[in-house]
């Protein structure tokens, strides 16, 4: 009996290469910010041949006075919710737009472990926003305690997915595809 | 016939442990700077649980307006003698470390390539600087076209290396360990 033909494999895609694509015909720029993942998205992004045409360089904002100093994150807004807090996600990504003045950033704050977590905030606790002048977005993560490796790289692959839906819809008219 | 005893196989020791373990026990702190491994250089500090205790942060300048405005590389420098040079690592170090207020900073600039090497300027030609308060240290390498990801795993072994030489002897006493 002949076999059901199979449907061809989709291709492979690095959403970072997409990225770069994107903001390179639309001759944008983007810049990250990044804590927990510790430069891991900027080098993702780099790994791109042509990258350096749309990303102005990150900031890895490993210490709490970094992300204040580096991207004028207020201290306050670390003191009052936490470094890993869907607030600073938000400064952190606005701030670095700002500093930068790119047309889109991209920050991560999170708990890659093994050390950091609490009951409230547990590792695999990881916030992603991307700032653009229609809006700032951040979505919450609790990856759960995969390991820090694995939390981190977790971590890449959200924050380039909701940077390739804002690219891709940067009206937010599609909601939906946040979920 | 007995087989001749085997040496025993040196043991693996990941050279960004050994930062952060060396400067943990000494209550130092680190910064770095990237330009062509854009992040993999902070990425692999950060992949040791504890980095935190020693990294502030760390710096990806890509565009060359980054390695000015980040790290107050004087634009005139780039000008004079390219972003790939001598004289831009060493800028690159001692402007990320009085930027950062840290003991230590690192610094990476080269031609990764595909696109961008020249005659006088081949893809693969690298230098990191590692700057101190005793002195700046600035090591050319020419890894040759190995291909983007080989030349920028070659780059982050190099800075992590010279950083190891100066953390073991930060006197510059054995001046030959870096050739």
């Amino acid at each position: 009996m002949a076999k059901a033909p199979t449907t061809p494999a989709a291709p492979v895609v690095n959403p970072a290469e997409q990225v770069v694509k994107l903001l390179t015909t639309a001759k944008q720029t983007m810049v990250t910010a990044e804590s927990c993942t510790g430069g891991m998205l900027a080098a993702a992004v780099t790994d791109i041949p042509g990258a350096s045409a749309v990303l102005y360089g990150g900031y890895v904002t490993y210490a709490n006075n970094a992300k204040s100093r580096m991207i004028r994150v207020p201290a306050r807004l670390i003191k009052d919710y936490g470094a890993v807090s869907n607030q600073v996600a938000r400064a952190m990504a606005d701030g670095a737009r700002n500093t930068a003045h790119t047309d889109f950033a991209i920050a991560v704050t999170g708990i890659a472990g093994p050390e950091g977590g609490s009951e409230k905030k547990p590792v695999g606790l990881v916030y992603v926003a991307v700032s653009s002048e229609h809006a700032t977005l951040v979505v919450e993560h609790r990856f759960g305690d995969l390991g820090r490796a694995k939390v981190r790289e977790a971590s890449v692959n959200a924050a380039m997915d909701l940077l390739l839906v804002v690219l891709t819809d940067p009206q937010g008219n599609d909601a939906s595809r946040l979920s």
